[in-house]
C-alpha cells in the first residue's frame, strides 16, 4: 500500500483530444511535484510514484474543489491552457494535488470518477 | 520560441483508456525530466515547460525511438506500466524526452504525428 500519492483531476467537459488532455495532465504532475514537500516527494519518487487521473464536469467544480484543497494546506496547482490551440487562453483544464498522504488526499477526491 | 522542450511518445496501438494514457504521459514526463541536466530544466520550468505527446503504432516502434535517443546521449525513460489494471506487466506505454534542445529532439520526433 502506498503512503502518497499523486492525483489529476481534469475538467472532463472541455472534451479535448487525448493527447492534448495528456499533456495538461503532465504539466499538472510536474507543477504540484514541484510545489509538494521535497521529502514526500522523495518517497513517493522511490515508491513509483503513485498516480492517478480523476475528472469533474465542469470549471466551476474544479475550482471548488482546488480551493477545499488549499484550504487544507495540500500542495495543489491549477493548469491553465495558454490557448494557442484548442481552447480559449486561460481555461482551467486540470489541477494537480500532492504527492500527498493518501488519506488525505482520498478525503477531498475519493468521491469523483477516473477519467475513463 | 522555446528553446528546450519535453517530448512524450505514447504507444497508440495500446488503445489506453485516455486517463490511464494521460497517467502513464505523467509519469514519463516526471521522469524524463528527474533525468536531463538540472539547468536545462531550470531554463524550461522558467519557460512555460513547453510539452508535446506524439504518437506510434507499435512497442517495436516505440522501443527502436528510444534507442536512437538513448544514441543521440539525450535524457529519454522509457514507462512500463505495473500491469494491475489494463495491459500487461511490463507493457511498455509511452517514452519520455529531455527537456532538451529544441532542434536535438525535433531531429528525431520531427516526423511522428501529434496524439489526437
Amino acid at each position: 500500500m502506498n503512503k502518497y500519492k499523486q492525483v489529476i483531476v481534469v475538467n472532463a467537459g472541455l472534451l479535448l483530444p487525448p493527447g492534448k488532455m495528456a499533456a495538461q495532465v503532465a504539466h499538472a504532475a510536474v507543477a504540484a511535484m514541484l510545489n509538494a514537500d521535497p521529502d514526500v516527494v522523495e518517497s513517493w519518487l522511490d515508491d513509483g510514484m503513485a498516480k492517478i487521473v480523476l475528472q469533474v464536469s465542469s470549471e466551476m467544480e474544479l475550482l471548488t474543489l482546488y480551493k477545499r484543497i488549499e484550504a487544507e494546506r495540500l500542495p495543489v496547482e491549477a493548469i491553465r491552457d495558454a490557448g494557442r490551440t484548442v481552447v480559449s487562453a486561460g481555461t482551467l483544464t486540470c489541477i494537480g494535488i500532492g504527492p500527498a498522504p493518501v488519506n488525505k488526499i482520498d478525503a477531498l477526491t475519493g468521491q469523483l470518477k477516473l477519467l475513463g
